[in-house]
């Protein structure tokens, strides 16, 4: 997702907005553009590809100057190219702009300066809007931050902007919709996406409220603007994150090394939240709301991706536990919705980075409606965790691989305590129940110990297959999900075409698919539909297909028709999901490899989508 | 749909009327019956269900005799059963008949009939007209030749039929408005609707003309009557279409020629059951179940397949309209899960044949736990409809294509209904928006026919991708499952892994797959989400895959950044679905062709899944 980052100060501009382009890099982006001012003229450099390429293309001839501002996107209007690249200037080559975001009426506003008589030059929103902020500015003849509060009342859509003017010694910045954190030094103001930029360089900074504009001039009190025209004052507050040192760890790749923590990030997640032997489960938002939750009519799921597949499984668990009817939602489309939803429901939300912007506009929706709102999310003090009435973090740290692997096992681990909790509070588990099953959750760090264990067998079948250029993944009840977040996880790294299926389902259609080319992942370990499941298996066999399947240990059955399987430790029907994920995350990862895709930075991805 | 049949030779009339009703399955019936001679006496059996049910019901005892007539009917309103049953026989018991179409003077016709003393066992045209022609007979003391021919004078309608008399070795055929052939063979005649149950037995046959009366008899001359009593020659040809050909129509497949049949199947399903100038809407087993459907605690929809796409739609119709919780699910999951369901929800199973076995399972399962069932399915008489408490038939007649089309667009048209009527139970509607939405759905089919006026644009366009190996289909709100549905197609006769997104989730891990070799279908005719589904088209762009849209007429944002678009009539937003469909038909239809796929025959894959 789109980064972007303005430096006005006493130093040089150029390597602080190096640095925070660099800080975004975990965001991915497909081109970077920096622009500075020097001696009342702009100096641009734009490069369609990855940060060093552009370092190593600049060598020693770096620009100088005081004040710039620097964008590194993620492409949603355009062709990711040079010229389509931020910063872009307005037509009378004074003002230059970086944006994050989307401008939604970007259409009708640049009919009416195309009447006007202004040029463009790229298919962007942003080159647009700098213009129709050049346009209020001359029509009106307002001084800069008036023109820009002005015209953003006439812009459509979420998004944050950061404006310099090459005449003049100041900086602008506008929050709509997407989070801009400024850092106050004695000498200097960074504003930037997030404060992963600032941390080095200040530990004082300004959370910038919604609809607020910014004049930041350096030696200059800070001026700050609403987009009612109040004038605010600006709280400068301690910036308390630690930003930790992101290393590999000896792993080729952060999403492998990511995949090799689940153990522990599972038992962070447990810990302190369930005893098996005194049987008891606490998750201390559930406990708060306890009556709302137990009373809840329906519990309504929002998430993207990843956590979509989480919510499908907690829609399982939370039903067969708790017996509370759970629907889960894309949250893209339930804000699109005029959905039924009150006070008599909950909404659950999950997001690892807590700043998904689908979702947190359903957040927004579900809020209007009364709705209690539980947030699920890894990113302390996220959006979503600050919007939400209660929650629960998931304890799976940073995470920086693009395709989300713990966040994913993490966030199973408190939809299960969830199920757990409620189903307690609701007297449908026996004592010996609950125990047994706090019990065997304690036993599934060491499980997924032993199924990483299968890494060079996993790597060996993934050689086999790595050249496909299709593949089908079933599942059966809670494992339905998983055969879904399998394929994901392939499509995202690995750029091959993968789909889930309810099992049973693919003989109404997908099974048209099947020959002699296809390989089909069955996730079988779950044991309710097992024979069902080996009937699935022969229907591919019997086309042809090839058959990669997830069993438990000491499965003869399947094995004997499947081209191969992945035995790991059997458990429980409802963490048959929490295991079965973790061989189909490392099967991606070897196809990825062999194919020599870009793990960490599969191309059109970015980690967290805070566009909508 | 009926089919009628008449045999006349040397040998075993029974056996020959079986195979022609054989023939007409494609037709579709729900209740068949047969009528032969055997030492002057009739021998009539009659059933209300399928073919082979009557042959097991017989075994060895088939009836003997060298005359005979047969009949399948296709009931579209009212029931089906063994009483309504041709054939019908006249109060003498000499004569007996077998007649498709209708008579439309049958009461006043009844009334005389009833003054002569005449008695009726049934409500049918059908026996008002085997006694009209014996009442002519006697009073006249005509030949039955010149009975039928002076009798036929008086009826009005658009029929055609065959009656054979017990105590005469001949049979005589009728055609006024609906056609007869007959079969020419040195040792027999047979008299059929078409010639699809006579190509296996002769080459031979004579078109009837309409208004000719016939009377075949073996080994004598054929004599023809018109009904203005002139003596005519019969025309003896060589049969020359191939049976296919003339099952299809003259489409190259069934597929197509379905395709080309829902506006007709359209009008069929709401035609009696709304009005749009007097503002109601009525399906009888909603009007039934009303309280109880207003009351429901949740709606919850079991399908597979194609239905379970056509359930997605109900659920947005449904919350849209009548505010009443909806949960789709997949019915072979429901039946493994412990799903939550009571007495206080309606579980409503969708399927084309009424014999989807996972279907059937769920529904048993709903119906443990006391829920309404409400059944959604094509086949009159099929296993879901005797097992639901409540249900409407889609009127879309036998639907052979393997690939679903005319069956998903009526169920669609049946769900709008109901979401309509129970909008308007709980008055959510004022009358002018029911009006103007019933007006709206009666302008459907006139919409549909414009989109197949685009057949040889959406050709074209199927030939530049028709090598692709993937596709993606995109979709929001209502079309979210249109998108679904255009994929399943495309799957199922062209082999393409071809896959349905809501377009906004696609940047959360399906946008790694596109590049410049990825063909994107966006359906973009519903408005609301106009401006968010431009942006995903951006997206596209953006990684330059090739992008198909579906648009409104007019459209020129669109039509600006896709590579094609496909521009279809506007309709309301709820009818959004049912328009867009019949493009991605045609489009995966043409793929398929261009291919060199069988289309009718896909690998793989069966009409109607009873199995597991």
């Amino acid at each position: 997702m789109s980064g972007i980052i303005g430096y006005i100060g006493k130093g040089e501009a150029f390597p602080v907005l190096l640095h925070g382009l660099n800080r975004f890099e975990f965001r991915g982006y497909d081109s970077v553009g920096t622009g500075t001012i020097s001696n009342g003229e702009f100096e641009f450099h734009k490069h369609a590809g990855k940060l060093k390429d552009l370092k190593e293309k600049l060598g020693d001839n770096t620009p100088k100057g005081h004040i710039g501002i620097a964008h590194s996107r993620w492409a949603t209007h355009g062709i990711s190219n040079e010229l389509n690249s931020h910063p872009h200037v307005s037509n009378s080559g004074k003002l230059a702009i970086v944006h994050k975001g989307i401008v939604e009426n970007y259409a009708s506003l640049k009919e009416k300066l195309v009447e006007e008589g202004y040029k463009f030059h790229t298919e962007t929103d942003t080159e647009v809007l700098i213009n129709w902020i050049e346009h209020i500015q001359k029509e009106g003849d307002l001084n800069l931050l008036e023109a820009i509060q002005v015209a953003m009342n006439q812009v459509v859509g979420a998004y944050s902007l950061i404006v310099i003017d090459k005449e003049e010694n100041a900086m602008y910045a506008v929050r709509k919709g997407a989070q801009l954190v400024i850092g106050v030094d004695k000498d200097a103001y960074v504003v930037a996406t997030d404060s992963a930029p600032l941390s080095t360089l200040t530990d004082e900074v300004i959370y910038m409220e919604e609809k607020d504009v910014y004049r930041l001039a350096h030696g200059e009190e800070i001026k700050v603007l609403n987009l009612d025209n109040i004038t605010k004052t600006p709280i400068i507050e301690k910036l308390e994150e630690a930003l930790e040192t992101i290393e590999k760890d000896g792993y080729d790749h952060f999403m492998l090394k990511e995949i090799y923590e689940q153990p522990q990030m599972i038992i962070d997640s447990f810990r302190g939240r369930m005893n098996a032997s005194e049987g008891w489960v606490r998750l201390g938002g559930v406990n708060e709301y306890r009556n709302k939750l137990n009373k809840a009519k329906r519990i309504i799921f929002g998430a993207c991706g990843t956590s979509w597949h989480a919510a499908l499984v907690g829609e399982y668990l939370i039903e067969e536990l708790a017996r509370i009817p759970v629907e889960v939602e894309y949250a893209s489309e339930f804000r699109y919705r005029n959905p039924i939803i009150d006070g008599d429901d909950v909404f659950v939300a999950i997001s690892q980075s807590g700043e998904t912007a689908d979702t947190i506009a359903a957040i927004e929706l579900a809020k209007e409606n009364q709705a209690l709102i539980y947030g699920i999310c890894n990113s302390v003090g996220s959006t979503i965790s600050k919007m939400s009435h209660a929650g629960s973090y998931t304890h799976a740290g940073q995470e920086i691989g693009i395709a989300s692997t713990k966040a994913f096992t993490t966030q199973v681990v408190i939809l299960t305590l969830m199920a757990l909790q409620l189903a307690d509070y609701k007297g449908n588990l026996s004592k010996t129940q609950l125990n047994a099953t706090l019990f065997e959750l304690e036993q599934i760090p060491e499980k997924v110990r032993k199924i990483l264990k299968l890494d060079d067998e996993i790597k060996a079948i993934a050689k086999e297959y790595h050249q496909a250029n299709n593949f089908l993944f079933l599942g059966r009840g809670a494992c339905y999900p998983i055969a879904l977040e399998g394929a994901l996880k392939l499509k995202e790294i690995s750029y091959i075409h993968a789909e889930g299926y309810p099992a049973a389902e693919m003989k109404h259609g997908p099974i048209a698919l099947i020959d002699e080319n296809m390989p089909v992942v069955v996730v079988a370990n779950n044991d309710s539909a097992y024979e069902k499941i080996v009937s699935n298996i022969q229907e591919v066999k019997a086309r042809k297909g090839k058959v990669i399947a997830i069993v438990n240990e000491g499965d003869t059955v399947i094995k004997g028709i499947a081209d191969h399987v992945i035995e790991i430790p059997a458990t429980l029907e409802i963490f048959a999901p929490l295991v079965s994920v973790v061989p189909l995350q490392l099967l991606a990862y070897h196809i990825a490899v062999w194919r020599g895709a870009d793990v960490d930075n599969p191309r059109n991805l970015t980690k967290s989508v805070t566009v909508e």
